[in-house]
């Protein structure tokens, strides 16, 4: 497995395998990786003869420093894990090759996907999250990139930008994977306690009830948020940063959920920010409901 | 000579040259094509095999809605002229192609290089060329791109968005082609009637003169101005935008010259915008002086 630090190295080696005929796959991460990376990446796979990942904790799309500081990393396991899985080549550039100093080039996609949710949420973490997919594509030049479901708001983004700036790149998205437990798989999960954690499961299981009371009619988004809030807020140290009900089309709030829509929550639970949405209508996520 | 209208087909013929091996060359323009985009032309073609003309009035670097719509158009004699001069392909998209409904993310340039000049005259005007060059560079697929130096802050903007953001283009920068008159070429001359083409002239007069003097040792950036403004603002309906002794390292407004910097001017002659600079202390612009 090929490992590069540098623009030019990461970008001479992808260069040299097109020339070859390869169509390279790439997916970014920002390590700590976990069976949902290591899924993307088996995606990555069917379409591409070539696979990069690419580990770097991207400073410009933390609002918040503290997270940044806390931010899981676990570079060596990461290494094996790629290694195991039969990655060819990982990009790790340090802050100075992606910022250097005097900085300056943002992408900012504006309208209805960044003024709500994790937007509002984090200001300033799509404008990251942009700039970054766009240097990491310049960077290591992929034919498809493969991004997670889970970060439902991000992938829509990603496609928007990649669209409208005619990046020569394909997006896919790979399903969610959840622990056995419903837990939507998160590098940030390392950092629950186990006490966190039983908290944490608040959150899919809360979406499942809600989807399955959409199921059986409900379309009050109001009353179908508080099966969310329900499950989350009877536990001390947890807070709700937002759920809503949004329809994908036109990317809007409604207060009646329609077909096409998806129910999406964050959370704090005890300090550590998780995220989960469900498709309302879909089967369900995989979580088990005690019936009461 | 190729013609494209869409992403698609632009993008397909340029991966089949490169596929063959061909190093491709691209030369972005409003149209209105003169001897300044031949040269940048000729100039591509020196380093690449084939050579991509965008011909494209991109609306969202137009901060006047006016001169938006009284930027000359002159299609059946450009692409005469680019057929002439063994361009390969040329790249017409339209505006429902670039810009589509719900259109939404932009480049923003932040720092020095946009807080000043053409920057503060024509706000969200390089935030258009930035975004603009971009989606250009996703379709045409170029490895080398060229750029007039007549704008050249635009050079250094797109130089910096290219490096920052790790687009895989190559910038070089083509000389300021100028009339046998003096006056720098650019597609906006045309609509200079013969008079007001006469007060244009005081503009590379103005700079040459201010050349001169920082030759014979003036240092002070507004003496140097006052050489443009003297040679302009004797005229009825010339108004200077700027005029600016700005250094380019750290793209610095300066009171006092140094070696390494630009002077640089922005006016108005009859509502026409023409734009021009000269290098402090570099062999003269081309331009007769009658010495007083």
């Amino acid at each position: 497995m090929q490992q590069f630090s540098t623009i030019t190295d990461m970008r001479a080696w992808s260069r040299t395998q097109q020339r070859e005929g390869a169509v390279i796959g790439f997916v970014p991460t920002m390590g700590a990786l976990h069976d949902g990376h290591l899924s993307l990446i088996r995606q990555a796979k069917e379409s591409a003869t070539r696979v990069v990942v690419s580990i770097y904790v991207n400073p410009t799309q933390f609002d918040n420093p503290e997270d940044l500081a806390n931010y899981p990393k676990t570079l060596e396991a990461d290494l094996a894990l790629l290694a195991k899985e039969g990655v060819d080549a990982v990009f790790l550039p340090t802050n100075e090759v992606m910022y250097p100093d005097g900085y300056a080039t943002f992408i900012e996609i504006v309208g209805p996907l960044t003024d709500k949710l994790c937007a509002v949420a984090r200001p300033g973490h799509f404008r990251g999250v942009a700039t970054v997919v766009t240097k990491l594509f310049g960077a290591v030049l992929p034919d498809i990139a493969v991004f997670g479901e889970k970060d439902f708001q991000q992938v829509l983004i990603i496609s928007k930008m990649v669209n409208d700036l005619n990046l020569p790149v394909d997006i896919q998205v790979g399903r969610t994977v959840r622990e056995p437990d419903g837990l939507a798989m998160s590098s940030r999960n390392r950092r629950l306690s186990k006490e966190s954690r039983e908290k944490a499961l608040g959150l899919p299981r809360g979406l499942e009830l809600a989807n399955k009371a959409y199921m059986d009619g409900e379309r009050n988004a109001m009353d179908l948020i508080e099966k969310v809030a329900n499950e989350l807020l009877v536990h001390e140290g947890v807070e709700l940063d937002y759920c809503d009900v949004i329809r994908l089309s036109g990317f809007a709030e409604v207060t009646q959920a329609v077909p096409g829509c998806v129910l999406a929550a964050a959370v704090f639970v005890d300090g550590v920010r998780l995220i989960d949405h469900i498709h309302l209508g879909a089967e369900h996520i995989g979580v088990e409901i005690d019936e009461e």
